[in-house]
């Protein structure tokens, strides 16, 4: 399909630009060909970038419908390459896409783990950017780890592991890279077509057959009301499906860190320790669910429950971790550090760069570990290396926090409850105040909550009350 | 005032440009200093275009309050040089700004005919875009005129004539020219605010007394309907007189065309005709009550109608073509041309080009004149070159036509109502149906109407009935 919405292109008699621009500015609504118009001159640079922004603010202020954000998602797929498969693997090509939270390290151990269970996982994954850390960056801080890799290489990948996690190429949905940059610019970041049209035009190009998203909310993700959250998670499922992928979305709480570890090179030694069967409950309550529903909607598990259990047993069992070091190996890692690295007893540090200097911060006060504000964790944690603030920065990978309490955990006054992984510069007191400050003690035990909400699945989006 | 504002400037920590786009679109109003960053990041290219093209559209669709507007334009104003003017001319400094007509050639008479009453007029006009002409193609089809003057030779010209008529200088407000061609890029053209930024700030630049508007309505203006143009009309008064520039505006019909001559050459042979006394009523109408409002506010008329007299004398006693002819010369023109084309019975062809074919369009019935549709016959002129579809395309001077009818006229079948001047492309069948669709034919008598409508003047928007 796309190949052929690009021949056609040159029999069409193209709409003016200004005229385009007027009809959404007016509140129109864009047919297939105007959006094919638009999005071809983005992707070839035939567009003044003042028309791109004009563009972008009329969308963001006036919307577009259902349909217009198809066409739109699926002439932003069109713009470059769409990767394709082996036939053997028809139906087993999976992905997932969260839309970013705090120590999010969910992709290191769901990819191997969905390899395990017989899938083809071509992850294309982001790097940081503000408070949210990038899966690109996390895996960077494994030496010789590469993510830079070409289509062919991303096949070679697959056939040795199963799995890939890598960055985009540059053949593959030029007009995203565009709009992406220009909405940052133009404070038109947070319009539902537009994510719509970044998220999954770059899935749709992974030529997938199923796709599951985590759609988060609560006070560290991009929308903190559910009712938000949700109504992105319809469309996103609904642009999947009309693009010919099955898609699922997973609601999901967003305000304490996910895990213990916030920060590159911790969360990986966190993601090694889950795949060596010792991860946290409510990563791998992420991992199993979102797996779960992958596996379901690939007819891989007969049901939502099967799959669970098979991406359960991927990681307890050591096949995920098999899977994890095969990437490793595939994407530039040393054999020898690969293996150091997933040996059941491994000296991470012995591998991975560790800060310079740690503090640990105590507890003010007897009670029960009520919440920790990821976003204040992500925040200071990003002024003091670990995140970047324009596009291309630099991160230093061993800056992070390891939370040493749990949810529901009862604490004594002066007991140490985080453990703070810093270089240069040094926290001030003002950032160790805020730091502090991340942590509410309560009186009484609360049990744990379920970080997943809803599920939507398929066309008719079902919305699933946990 | 805008030199200090500039001054200021430095010392204020400036929004970020993706802050003040939020806001605006937000439907916020920006302050003083958030304008004043907007435009000095643009007059300075200190700004991306795609951030430029959604303000544009931000300010298109969210609007801007009298106060943003009077900031907007006072900002635009100060983005470039300011001009000063000899201490003895205090009070005298007038101009005239219409919002674009067809066969409209007023300035070409007036500016002269203000001259001679005493005023000195530094008039900086356009070049035609799209169905309207510009004041500088009709000039520029006299051999040696020439329209780009620096603030030096300006002044020179004054002295020497009263008046000129010169193009915008590079140095005078910059941010005009900026947003001027994104606008027309952006689909943001038609936006009270931005239109009233853009006229007003020039007019400011040239630190004038008095300044008098002709904002047309009707089927060949910008707005065909008079409650859009008053709108427009008292925005621009407000902010004209915010600026300190003494502001009022005439709101005038705009159907058939000014006179009875279309196109450039055919202009300027018409405003000669009405500098020697003989110019047609319409026109002679707008020179008279546009110029007796000027002279009415600068106080060298009493009042409205003395004013309107003293213009009627300047042009029927000679003065003003006197003025013209200096004019003429201070603006390159040889000596011989000029006294050539404002002899009393001057060979205009001796001088400018005519086309080299001529056709006359007949009468298709006996009846009564009683409309010419301006529009229709502009936009057949501008594909036979008369006008320029893009800045900077050429024009063909000698393109154009003469109505030889006048409204309100009886006419038998088959008598010659319209001489088509036209050179190559010749004129198609269907573009010589479309011009004889401009003629509407009546049955009774109608008594011709004035093309004055309103006038708004001062502070507190006045509106006269007339």
């Amino acid at each position: 399909m796309p190949p052929a919405s690009r021949v056609t292109h040159v029999n069409v008699v193209m709409a003016s630009i200004p005229d385009l621009i007027r009809k959404k500015r007016d509140g129109g609504a864009l047919s297939d060909e105007e959006i094919r118009s638009f999005v071809h001159a983005v992707a070839t640079d035939d567009i003044e970038e003042s028309q791109t922004g004009a563009m972008l603010m009329a969308i963001w202020l006036k919307g577009m419908g259902q349909r217009e954000t198809e066409a739109l998602t699926r002439e932003m797929m069109s713009s470059g390459e769409v990767m394709s498969w082996p036939e053997e693997w028809a139906g087993l090509m999976v992905d997932k896409h969260s839309t970013g939270g705090v120590g999010d390290k969910v992709s290191l151990v769901l990819a191997p783990a969905l390899a395990a269970c017989g899938c083809k996982v071509p992850m294309i994954s982001g790097r940081g950017l503000g408070h949210t850390g990038g899966t690109l960056d996390k895996l960077e801080s494994i030496p010789g780890f590469k993510v830079h890799q070409s289509a062919a290489q991303i096949l070679a990948i697959l056939h040795a592991a199963g799995c890939c996690i890598v960055g985009q190429t540059e053949t593959l949905v030029p007009a995203d890279r565009v709009l992406y940059a220009r909405r940052d610019l133009t404070g038109t970041v947070d319009s539902l077509p537009l994510i719509a049209g970044s998220i999954i035009s770059k899935k749709g190009a992974e030529s997938l057959s199923a796709l599951v998203l985590d759609v988060k909310f609560g006070p560290a993700a991009l929308y903190t009301d559910l009712e938000a959250a949700r109504e992105l998670a319809r469309l996103l499922v609904a642009v999947g499906n009309a693009l010919g992928v099955r898609t699922a979305a997973l609601l999901t709480r967003m305000g304490a860190p996910i895990g213990r570890c916030v920060g590159n090179s911790l969360e990986v030694v966190e993601a090694l320790e889950a795949l060596k069967g010792r991860g946290p409950e409510d990563l791998m309550e992420l991992v199993t669910e979102l797996g779960g529903v992958l596996l379901e909607m690939t007819g891989m598990a007969a049901d939502l429950s099967e799959g669970r259990r098979k991406i359960s047993e991927a990681v307890i069992g050591g096949a995920a971790l098999c899977r994890f070091q095969a990437m490793l190996q595939a994407q530039g890692v040393a054999n020898e550090t690969a293996r150091s690295l997933c040996s059941a007893h491994s000296d991470d540090y012995g591998v991975l760069r560790r800060s310079q200097h740690q503090m640990e911060l105590k507890t003010p006060a007897d009670g029960v570990v009520a919440d920790v504000a990821g976003l204040t964790l992500a925040e200071v944690l990003h002024k003091l290396g670990a995140g970047r603030s324009i596009v291309g920065g630099p991160v230093n990978h061993s800056v992070g926090a390891e939370l040493l309490v749990s949810l529901g955990q009862r604490v004594k006054k002066g007991e140490s409850w985080l453990r703070l992984h810093y270089e240069d510069p040094a926290p001030s007191p003002d950032q160790i105040s805020r730091l502090q400050s991340a942590l509410t003690l309560g009186s009484r035990d609360a049990p744990p909550r379920a970080l997943v909400e809803e599920l939507l699945q398929g066309h008719d989006v079902i919305t699933l009350k946990r």
